[in-house]
């Protein structure tokens, strides 16, 4: 499975694109930030957060793209912008037909340090050594966007076994 | 100028299509909804925006794009599908070149009734009133929508001189 993960921003959006299956070594495919200046209109800005997630599905072609949920418990401004960003995200995604998953910040925490409080360093830390990096993706986004990825794939399992076990018991529901 | 409004929003998002210039009548040229299901998922809620947005930017050609700007002063779930929805709208018309305004909630109320508390029959009331129409467009999405255009076609002339006044002043600083 090849996931793209994405941490929603509109002045730095993390992007990393991450290759395996739960219970594998991961491999990373690519790892960047798709940037806009803050002296741009929000459209502007917008189009150009849309370019740039293009760019990332045409070159490495992923199969899901799992992005950050954003919560609304920070700074409202930052909210706003992040929530947009990933409105952007999701359809570029949804347009190609691929499937969009949400994780939220302490998913992604808990899935790669083993805590839903971990600190960005921690994060890091763990993404390097999962994908056997020389050294920590800069800027934390982009560490970000590879956790997300990582995430996905390691949750993936136990979502699908859910959804199975969902469509079973309403199945059985309709033939009882 | 014609203005197309938008009032964002997951479930309902309001669309209103006003021509004319301040200090004469202005003319209603479409109102409508455009609707996605909740059963659906955020990324093809979005794409059917993205879709519905495109239709009425075709139909009726807007000149400019009026946008109501978001707050997270409201309920949190409510205010992250809006400020996706606007944003999907911002990325619609900014892709065209269309220049995108974003007015607040009060800006508008304030526009249109003189007042920035007025509630959504006031505004309603006005907005059949300003467009000599039959009876107040409904869903309430929908009028203001309306509103949001009205509010822009009224305040662009302020908005246009303020531009001027702050480039003249910029080019004096540079000449002196």
């Amino acid at each position: 499975m090849r996931v793209l993960g994405v941490d929603p921003g509109l002045t730095r959006c993390g992007v990393g694109v991450v290759e395996g299956v739960a219970g594998r070594p991961l491999t990373m495919i690519a790892v960047g930030v798709v940037r806009t200046s803050s002296d741009a209109e929000l459209g502007a800005r917008l189009v150009a957060i849309e370019q740039g997630i293009e760019q990332w599905l045409d070159d490495h072609r992923p199969e899901c793209v799992a992005v950050e949920r954003v919560f609304s418990q920070h700074n409202v401004r930052t909210v706003m912008g992040t929530a947009q960003a990933s409105a952007v995200a999701m359809l570029c995604a949804a347009r190609r037909g691929l499937p969009v998953v949400l994780h939220t910040p302490s998913e992604v925490k808990a899935a790669v340090t083993g805590s839903g409080r971990a600190d960005k360093a921690q994060v890091g830390a763990m993404v390097t050594r999962l994908l056997r990096l020389a050294a920590p993706p800069r800027p934390a986004d982009a560490a970000d966007a590879l956790a997300l990825a990582i995430c996905h794939i390691w949750r993936a399992p136990i979502q699908n076994r859910l959804q199975q076990a969902v469509a079973q018991h309403t199945a059985k529901g309709r033939t009882a």
